[in-house]
């Protein structure tokens, strides 16, 4: 059977491999330079995307690469970026802030969504002595959410406003935010997060690049820093025309006007829902409410097993019950017979 | 023409663009983890190159990232690394080791080779005043040398005897280890390297890869360090996948019973000798002996411009005399025929 | 009337003093070295007073310079201190750990005490997923703790039990030790913590010297790093004979046969015992319960601003009552008079 | 023999440890806090000696923790500070810069003064090849130089106005600068410096304080990170009275008029320049010309031996002609008599 396990199981989507393909023996200027026509029509690309001609865009070989340069970018090196408990720079990336010598300053928020409330009780707290604590300066928000929650507009507009009161700067981890946009819950825009976010990425490694993250820097403030900390901390690709041809390809409408960016994600997320439709069905409990292409399921400790042997599927969280939090990823290989697979088998577990 | 700016203009070598693209489908763990048989496959190949299986095999990105690995994991805090003036680490990096906290103590060598008298003379200022100044700990180097220059036996075992006599460590940046060692020139062996350094990294980036160093951990005190430093500095990759298929078509002998990492190598080698008599041939100079695919000349202010613009060579000194110091690179890609080209430009910018 | 604000609000102790007067015009060597004979001295005195004549003694300048040295000396780059979240190291310290590129893992622990359960918890949780995480390898405790508890010999020694079990260092912060240990409650010697500890420091700021904390290093393997780390982290003093003159003074038995730093701290918490019980008996609740310098107690706003005027106490939390837990600090300069001055006053506000 | 080892071998000046006796009793607030009256007046005296009422005041431990703090505060994570080969953060300071992340860019400047000339060759070199390089952003010279040296009006202001051309921030170390204003020799005084520096230090360690520097933030730009940088790197002092009563009593005007600070430090000056004068009429030779209170000269092995023995003289350097340099250094310690013994001495070594 198709793995479940995550949406970076496989290489890249068609469009971006033959882009790989076809351009191989073209010469290009190293480092994402002017000069390389793809990175040049890329960054071209996602300007118009994001609806901003005078933002920067800079690129990345991954996520956790991604974060780190852009906090570090947002933060002197006494301030800390306010973030959610399960955030993942929190938990999965080693300390890879801290290691640049900045603080992470976590909510208490424990559904994915950092709220105005507890952003507040951190900011107050760290406040309230003056210099002996690490002074709030950014929050870091991620759409889709860990829990594959999906940022609506008005909640992330309140996130905003919070931060624009207390002069903080927003970071938006978009490591999966196609398959937040293209959720059918999304009432959120690109455009929008540009007006209102400082930096953001478009995330390539989840959705269909062999890898790469595309950093919008929207805030003027922070467009020296980018360039030269991609470059210090060891994410500067040599060649760098790879990031350009694949988010060209991405970036660059098909036949029927879409990009493939959007359309992968789209595909990605059906899949998903009709797995999560169909294991409610079949009477199974998810977690958390999800639109996106990750879905999260409560299950027993004896299907947890079963699931991870059958499409691999990983743990998030053993609960009190000593139930399972375990999860399953689709992506743009995903095909509606695999999800069907997955649901015969789950259907298979509930009658044994 | 065919460009001669660097070894990274192109893509992927065919072998290892044909491997990526056979396996896209394919379902793998991520992060290069055990039970990706890729990078399983490509760690045993690797170390049957190496002639030792108790070292560790991490992959890295690319350069930058995999020194400032590399040479972090080699030191504590307050400890610094020795290393020629004109070392990679020290002049094109961005200060990445410093931005990791530690210290690069520079050697006056202006060949690219660091010699142990230099060593000596930096390692004795730096002990002389105990805890008031950096300690040194780890030597670095690399093979070929910034200049193209290849490590003979001697000489590494001059600077590994040296270094071991002092407890430091040695660190070989092999970014273009391939070129160095398939060098008419090189008398050093693979297995030779991995006896006396404590790591190294046989670099992809440059021998037809799309990307991707394989860092080689000899000294088993470090190997605890680098899979963390790796993930920690926003280095490991979620497809990690790419790694393993690359380096594992790199690695897998041909018909002829040569892998093509060796190969490819050797190829580009005998472009740049081509290039190399021919420009003697010409009259023009050479700044250092190099045998491998780096080629530097001493021209004039007039020719430094022409080249730039026929061929993309790069500028690398300006010497006292006001002639320039300027660099042609052949890679896998490089055809006899771009030789054949360059050099008829080159000869008619002597009959002008 | 007198401030109970903190324990560093005054010069020194009179001993102390005195000892700096009277060796003023000596000349001595800088930075600690050997052959300043006050610091040689005080180093014998310290080796005497834990025990071990086998331990490094380093002076430190305070409390936040040598939590950052001990941890960052204890820890990799990519490992974390286990503390609980009031640590001094996780909220009142700038993120200074983190500035040296460390992490903290705080547990849920909320008397100040770091429980092996929570240890445990948070351990389990970090070695979960492998590299994806902070690596623990030390823990953090305090004596006394933030809240003024002491630490026993069977809470010491289940939380060192715990570490060895998994092979993680012990640091304790003992910026209040000879509170902690002089304590009625306390049945843990020096001696005892110097066999059990990894590291730990006798603070002296804020027991009757100017400045400084001397960090006992037990752990052999620590012994390299200290010294180096104290001069690169700012924290070797040029005149480090005023560290030497200062913990000689205090570890000098007087005529009784008792040292000053023993001493003065036996007399600050007969105050602070005297304070408890009057408030006690006034009707007034503690916080938490203390034996040492610091009492707590939870007081309403309006009487948390009379104390704050009278005598410059602070405030430490806010109560989900909307009470207030304020702090009363005594010191070797409080004299009982004060205290009985402060219980008028604390009658007086029960009466009105 | 008195030493003329160094500057610190002493403990305060007279006027400074009273200051600190007759103050010990008080209490004031922690960490140097407004409301200090010590430290909110010593502000004060400082800023009317620098001649501006817009710059802020924050006092560090020690000159390593001054220059640590100094100098991140003025770089971004990707950017260098200028200074002489020979700069203290240089060469002994243990990493100190690199170990806050940042980079040291050394001229070849050989005399102590950074060159607008060397700058400038620095400065081009790290611009030519973009984000490669890391970005100088600021100057750190040090008033007195390492080997005496006085930095004259012309000199600062060439250095001032090219680093002004540059758009880079000027740091200056002042150790020494007591020292240095007070020399016959110089011709610039601190409200100059003041008007034209970022950020300079006025040593209080080297000129009678047991300890203590008061750096003065005249860029407005810098004012935010001082504070928090002081705290973050450990270099806040809980009883910052001890700073405040300290740097008072040196700027209090004394019964002539003038401040200890001067007094002090042209007394030192007078000694040393007696020493000198004395060593050339007896045919010795200085290396470099001062006019302060490090004087340097140029002796046989056997001289540096016996003037080590006798007044604890320390080695800088060992020329190719085997010749050493060794330094002599005056406090407000040293008397006329102590150099009169030393310049006997030193006749003896002549004659014999």
């Amino acid at each position: 059977m198709r793995m479940f396990r995550n949406d970076y199981s496989e290489g890249a989507a068609p469009e971006v491999l033959q882009a790989l393909v076809k351009t191989n023996d073209e010469q290009w200027p190293g480092y994402t330079e002017e000069g390389d026509e793809h990175c040049d029509h890329a960054r071209e690309l996602i300007r118009q995307a994001v609806g901003r001609d005078d933002v920067d865009v800079e690129f990345c070989i991954g996520g956790t690469s991604a974060n780190l340069i852009g906090v570090t970018g947002m933060l002197r090196d006494w301030e800390g970026v306010i973030c959610t408990q399960d955030a993942h720079i929190n938990v999965h990336e080693t300390g890879a802030i801290a290691a640049c010598g900045r603080t992470i300053l976590p909510t208490r928020d424990a559904d994915g969504f950092l709220s105005p409330d507890e952003a507040e009780r951190v900011y107050a707290e760290h406040m309230s002595t003056g210099r002996h604590m690490t002074r709030p300066k950014a929050v870091y928000i991620t759409n889709a959410t860990e829990f594959g929650g999906v940022w609506t507009r008005t909640k992330f507009d309140a996130i905003c406003d919070w931060a624009k009161g207390h002069d903080l700067r927003v970071f938006v981890d978009g490591a999966r935010m196609a398959s937040a946009l293209t959720s059918p819950q999304s009432d959120l825009s690109l455009k929008h997060i540009a007006r209102r976010a400082s930096a953001f990425y478009l995330g390539g490694t989840k959705n269909g690049l062999l890898f790469g993250e595309a950093m919008v820097i929207a805030d003027p403030e922070l467009r020296d820093s980018f360039p030269y900390l991609v470059k210090e901390r060891g994410g500067l690709m040599a060649k760098g025309r790879l990031l350009g041809v694949q988010f060209e390809a991405a970036f660059t409408p098909g036949p029927d006007g879409e990009a493939p960016y959007w359309r992968l994600a789209r595909h990605a997320n059906e899949c998903a829902l009709r797995l999560r439709d169909g294991m409610l069905g079949l009477g199974y409990r998810t977690y958390l409410p999800s639109s996106t292409n990750q879905q999260f399921f409560v299950v027993s400790p004896k299907d947890e097993a079963a699931f991870a042997q059958a499409v691999g599927s990983e743990t998030f969280a053993v609960l009190p019950s000593g139930e399972r939090v375990i999860r399953f990823v689709c992506s743009w290989a995903t095909r509606q017979d695999d999800v069907d697979q997955l649901l015969e088998f789950a259907a298979s577990r509930r009658q044994g």
